[in-house]
């Protein structure tokens, strides 16, 4: 098997076995576990000196690639060459594609990652936090919303006429919502975003990695 | 003028500024100032729906983009054929330029961001958050500490043989590390290193960007 997964089942780890699973790639997958913080083991940061999952491995390329967002381009760039989760490198899709990828990364992993921790994870419990971050968290749904909405004409996607690695960045991110009392349902085509990418038996797959 | 930039002196404008200086490009500066919430008026939502600074605008290809991290990798894949601040798409070393970029985009604006406000801007004073992502922040330069080691053998560089948008994007915001009371001393790589891209007079004009 020449790809290697290492992550755990979280927002960003599980963006990455969805997308090998929609692109139809084997890997093996090698669970990190988090809880008991392997990912700072000597080994796995010699992977990764930022000791966070996931890291792809792929040795057809010699390529060991960190940063959830980084390994989906690449994925893409690499096994996607019909493009049918990506757009060619330099359109102008390609671009907004990189756009809510980021946003994403720079935006709602880190802002709600933040909630989570205040509002579950913490062991004292601060208002302040869960004000702050839940405050955002909201806000960049609402402007996943304005996403979708800009886009309306093209189908019920985030960047053009397809699910595309940005969409897959952002739904396992929104599936994390339920959990943290947020009512996906008051942004109604995230809503029915969400669904359509959900109902997918590939995405189902990649959700459940072993 | 065909490259107009929207922005404001924070670490993530002043990326834009400071690539296109060293790029040789000319560009129109159009200062966005968020003390006064420039960025959620209705003529910038239009260019962004995210309501962030900073947005570059490029009719030549008739691009509107938003997040730093999109449009560093926009600017050089458009404009720097010769791969002075960049390396070829699909090499090796755009992958670890990217992983690196996407760090910076991910972890360092982020949390160094949210330790800016806990200890500078919140009305309140918040314990919990500034020792939170005071440590965080810390621990991050410390990967970049751990990035400029692994690389050595090549130059005082994070990725490669050359200054690409990896060390542009790391830093715009260590220079912020000296007003949030953190010496940059401690990491002995990460101080020369911030020095010697200091020292360059483009990045000193884009620093300024009029």
């Amino acid at each position: 098997m020449t790809l290697k997964l290492y992550a755990f089942p979280t927002p960003n780890g599980l963006k990455v076995s969805v997308l090998l699973e929609l692109l139809g790639l084997k890997y093996e997958y090698h669970s990190v576990d988090i809880r008991t913080n392997v990912q700072k083991e000597d080994w796995f940061l010699a992977l990764n000196p930022n000791g966070r999952i996931p890291t792809l491995v792929d040795s057809s390329t010699n390529t060991t690639l960190s940063e959830s967002g980084a390994i989906l381009q690449y994925l893409v760039d690499t096994y996607d060459k019909e493009h049918k989760f990506s757009y060619p490198y330099g359109s102008s899709l390609y671009y907004k594609q990189l756009e809510v990828l980021l946003f994403q990364m720079a935006g709602v992993g880190p802002m709600q990652g933040q909630f989570g921790h205040f509002s579950i994870f913490a062991q004292e419990k601060v208002p302040y936090g869960i004000e702050r971050y839940g405050a955002e968290t909201k806000r960049l749904y609402s402007v996943v919303e304005l996403y979708l909405e800009r886009n309306k004409e093209n189908g019920l996607y985030l960047v053009g006429d397809r699910v595309t690695i940005a969409d897959i960045a952002i739904f396992t991110w929104a599936r994390g919502l339920e959990r943290l009392g947020v009512d996906i349902k008051q942004w109604p085509l995230v809503s029915k975003w969400f669904d359509s990418i959900d109902a997918l038996p590939e995405v189902q797959k990649g959700l459940n990695p072993v």
